[in-house]
């Protein structure tokens, strides 16, 4: 499946069942440097961060080069206390000893049910599994898919990127993984990415390189609004292809293939987004502020009278406004424009007079689209990708844990 | 249908259907006091407010005292710019004439699909039939049944409540009327309520008295987070009982009285939300703060993942661990309780020792219950009553145009 996808050199991958998921489902991943990788990460800035976030957290800031990335999903230690936190380290020294690394190379993620006790033993089992995997003969790109598999939850989809981009210092790899589905909002969500480079960087550098690339991305989409316990990005740069990245011209070139995985990750994860039918790219343009097109694009983006009529295919454009109208951004109405693609819906806050009913419909029957929202009071705007809200997500959301 | 609910004396009632619905379905309501009636209103905040809206704000603004209100179903005259400004003045203008009253004594309100041109015409030949009907043999509690059914949009039942109080000048009664079903939102939602006393009470004093019940009843109520560009509260005091309240005891008894049925109303518009199985009372205490209780309260009611966790009967508390979280508040996770009805689910941020699943089943499975989140932080708290979030919202709003 993963056709002509650059896996990046240096890296090995995992993905075994141990349990934690019904069936023989994937569920447990192993992301292996060949030499410890410089990391930088981004957290989810929810107030009940879970465990392994806590312990992430940590490993960054004391700042270790990381070498395994271990990831579950079926269970996200969450809301799990101290014995939560104790699991965590606890499966990260079983790691560490079986792959003859420090505890302190370790790097865990969970994903899955909050508030249940960690299955720790089960995990521990999957450790051993992992670690034979790796000695295998299972070939690199299917070993990458795997991995990609084993962190999915109500995903239908894995989702990996890989791109190679030139720099002076000769080709660098940059190769993705994320999971998403439910829970899925601007500021990071149920979703887990890892971003991994062969490339040789300054520490500091790739912490701000992946905040801005986590900005113009990941927290870019929303799929309901909700914002979930465990999401982290973390992105690994293991030096393996000898480029040195340091000029600008060259941390250019990284940055904006960084980015390019990150946006190809995050739009599968809208596609993918549960139940959902529908990408919507929603643009607020003519913002005086890009604080007030932000804010009128996340009102409609998460609006879920807007997100079921696209999913109903219907041009229902008052829903547009509304949502607008209830943003808590001063607006002139009556300078307000919005179209559908190239279709002009309204102008000047009412009903285009060349709008039919019948070219607003044939846009919203394609399974990507654009809205368009213009204000016409300024020069900022902001741009997000949602989702339509579906009777699929009502179902498995309702179903989730039974 | 009406049973012993108490009808204000003073006013008369009709609804009929002039052609803005399908099929015979009643679409145009009116009330109308024996005489003019000192008025109080709250309405939208939405930056789209509709035609009637901009015309009812003026009308109170002017302080007019108001004899009359009509209502239609079927469109809402938002978006509709000058033109819908002009259609409004139109049919207060007519009704006014019809009714040998002036144009300045008439409201008039609106709901249904945003941003159609509004049938002025159709609306017209209505008020003639509208008329003719006050004439008629129609009992009275038939004709408020009328018009409680002609305001109704995606609502299953019509909304009416009416009680008498007791004053120290004698007995006040108070009927009320409402719609609800989609946009319901804290902050006014595409909710339409009339409160009609025979009480003698000053102008202001009726205005501040209004503003305080909305804030606790109708701006408590959350069903799907999205806000119309129509909401509107009226509240009518025509002093036909004689009783001129002017004591602070009894100001209280007709507060309290008012109170009472907007909550009763907004109840019903909850249990009425579209789609809605369940209404759940959500209490967020212990908070340092009024406003970070309602943040947090807002975040869970709002919340798609925990919606549709009720209508699953998933007593998932995680998600509302996790909507808790994100809502911008400072918490200590450590300290955070949560029970459903007298279940403790949640001790300390993490799940109670003694918690069973199947205690939370049983109280999800009720059709009303309570959740309450003590953050053990403060005194203060804040309440909520929201709906689940079903198959048939979806339904309802994915085909509402179609």
């Amino acid at each position: 499946m993963l056709g002509n996808i650059k896996i990046c050199p240096g890296y090995r991958f995992a993905g075994v069942h141990c349990g934690l998921k019904a069936g023989d489902a994937l569920d447990l991943a192993l992301l292996l440097s060949d030499c410890p990788a410089v990391a930088a990460a981004v957290f989810t800035k929810n107030r009940f961060p879970a465990a392994p976030v806590l312990y992430g957290r940590k490993q960054l800031v004391e700042g270790h080069n990381l070498s395994a990335v271990l990831i579950n999903s079926g269970n996200a230690n969450a809301c799990t206390g101290h014995q939560g936190e104790i699991d965590v380290m606890t499966v990260a020294e079983i790691l560490a000893a079986a792959l003859n690394l420090s505890r302190e190379q370790i790097f865990v993620s969970s994903t899955g049910v909050i508030g249940e006790p960690f299955p720790v033993t089960t995990v521990l089992k999957g450790i051993e599994t992992l670690v034979s995997e790796l000695e295998g003969e299972v070939a690199k790109a299917k070993a990458l898919e795997a991995a990609a598999r084993a962190i999915m939850t109500t995903d239908k989809l894995p989702k990996v990127v890989g791109i190679e981009v030139k720099t002076s210092q000769g080709l660098v790899t940059l190769t993705g993984i994320a999971k998403g589905a439910g829970m899925i909002h601007p500021d990071m969500a149920t979703m887990l990415a890892y971003l991994l480079t062969d490339a040789e960087i300054d520490r500091q550098v790739w912490q701000a390189m992946l905040q801005r690339v986590v900005d113009k991305s990941f927290n870019r989409i929303s799929v309901d609004g909700d914002m979930s316990t465990n999401d982290t990005v973390l992105a690994l740069a293991n030096g393996v292809s000898g480029c040195s990245l340091t000029s600008p011209s060259d941390l250019d070139v990284l940055e904006n293939g960084l980015l390019q995985i990150a946006r190809d990750l995050a739009k599968m994860i809208v596609k993918d987004g549960e139940g959902a039918t529908k990408v919507v790219e929603i643009t607020v343009a003519g913002a005086s502020k890009v604080a007030e097109a932000e804010k009128i694009c996340r009102a409609v983006a998460n609006s879920a009278l807007v997100k079921t009529a696209f999913f109903g295919q219907d041009a229902n454009w008052g829903r547009i406004i509304a949502a607008v109208g209830y943003a808590g951004v001063e607006i002139k109405p009556e300078l307000v424009n919005i179209s559908f693609n190239q279709v002009r819906v309204v102008s000047g806050g009412v009903r285009d007079p060349g709008y039919r009913e019948e070219d607003g419909a044939a846009v919203l029957r394609l399974p990507e689209f654009t809205v368009k929202i213009d204000l016409q009071s300024g020069e900022d705007e902001f741009t997000l990708l949602t989702s339509d809200l579906t009777h699929e997500y009502v179902s498995i959301n309702a179903d989730y844990r039974s």
